[in-house]
């Protein structure tokens, strides 16, 4: 029943599902719609898309379900022009990596038989560097894909069924569906994946400062170094919304971290910092 | 000149020495000793050695070559019990991760005419799990392997010969030679190997207080997390001694990184945290 999906925002994540949506078998149209526009054009080159929106409302108007794949506060800015130009007759779905803010957003704007339906989405993958160039059919095989939906949205039967055509399309994407619940998923993700990234940020940028210019730098840093600043990569301007929109839990994380370091290096030469290597190895051993 | 060769300690590394050693063409004679003997049997099977020492100081001076392939203060325990018996007919290598007390060690002990030679090295290669089970012919292959010789060493000819034969099997194992200053090489450690260790070390323990119970966890931890707690899985009887012979450098480290941590929390709604991602972004780039 869907046969014309909006791509809003065709950078590694909006490139990639088109390209993984053609791989599972979608025949019908997906048009695209970038800010830049020759981010556009990399993902019509690539069969992403086949046709470049000039008006991303026009194009979330004419299609059945619109994806965007933009960070944070340009999602928000979507759901507040899309609501009023869609109907019961569609779906917006996202990929924005907390989803706290935009399931507020979403039981505001959309949701009713009359509205819209929304389904706040947050695949687990991406690559340090974004932009269209990097788009992979294969980016979300095996990864878990999270819904964080309302179980008391009140939609029309009609996108009621497109949020079941959507949830079926990233099966065949090769993703894991797990459903959770949007303040829980916040929560989760402040400590596996935002904490992560800012201690790589932190770390790196740390490095930058104390040995990036000694000449021996390149010859003594192995394998460790390379994985614990791979992140180090990470631009500002994708986790630039995720620090604004999930600060409380991050904040805590990292203050978490902070405490833990300052005890592991107050432990240095005592037995408790065989505990700490043991509750760390527990950790990797589940 | 050499032909018989004795490995002491045939965990991960020693097993994987004398791997290469036998994939780089050597046809002398490997002795093996382990404090675990199921450990020196391991070796012996895969043909990493090819007899078991009863005496490790019986096995050194039958030996051209020792190599020392334990625990920084095991180490340091040999060079005691060596230094007596042998001569300077005899070198002795190591592969600790921390140099500065074992350079004073080896100044102390051995490298006059008289005395055997010894040669400080510090493979950079090893996993995060130890063990001769896991021992790798091919472990050194593209690594750099320090040594950080003192530049006055005042030795026999023929200890000074052996010191350029282990060079050239280093080299013959596939490792690229850096030399280096042992001060120098602790400070740049702290900050490229140690810091990373023990950063992973904390986040994983931590980790496993916040959500190691935690049911989703398993779907919502994507690479990001796997990369940034593998190292997690270290083992404490190996770190223990790098944290007690490179406590002040270590602390350093630590401390700059829970105050970077702090400042990057305190500016995660400010234009500050730009510049750290783009500080952090520079590391990579290099």
């Amino acid at each position: 029943m869907i046969s014309r999906i909006a791509i809003l925002g065709t950078g590694l994540l909006g490139t990639s599902v088109g390209l993984a949506l053609r791989a599972a078998g979608f025949k019908g149209g997906i048009t695209g719609w970038n800010r830049s526009p020759e981010h556009g054009q990399v993902a019509l080159k690539m069969g992403a898309i086949d046709s470049i929106a000039a008006d991303p409302l026009e194009a979330a108007r004419a299609s059945q379900v619109s994806v965007l794949s933009l960070p944070i506060y340009s999602t928000l800015d979507f759901m507040e022009k899309l609501a009023p130009v869609l109907g019961s007759e569609h779906l917006v779905t996202d990929v924005g990596s907390t989803k706290r803010i935009i399931c507020e957003a979403a039981s505001r704007l959309y949701n009713t038989p009359e509205r819209a339906a929304f389904l706040p989405g947050h695949p687990m993958a991406g690559k340090e560097r974004g932009g269209a160039l990097l788009g992979d059919a294969n980016l979300f095989r095996g990864a878990v894909w999270l819904f964080t939906d309302d179980p008391e949205a009140q939609r029309s039967p009609h996108s009621a069924e497109l949020v079941k055509g959507w949830r079926q399309w990233v099966a065949a994407m090769g993703s894991k569906i797990i459903d959770l619940d949007p303040v829980r998923h916040d929560e989760l993700v402040a400590w596996v994946s935002h904490l992560p990234q800012f201690t790589a940020t932190a770390l790196s940028a740390l490095l930058e400062d104390e040995v990036g210019g000694a000449p021996e730098l390149k010859d003594v840093g192995g394998r460790a170094l390379r994985e614990m600043t791979r992140l180090g990569a990470s631009p500002y301007s994708m986790w630039r919304d995720i620090a604004h929109t999930n600060t409380e839990a991050v904040e805590s994380a990292l203050l978490a971290l902070e405490q833990r370091l300052a005890y592991l290096r107050e432990n240095l030469r005592t037995p408790e910092l065989r505990d700490e290597f043991e509750q760390a190895n527990k950790f990797r051993r589940e």
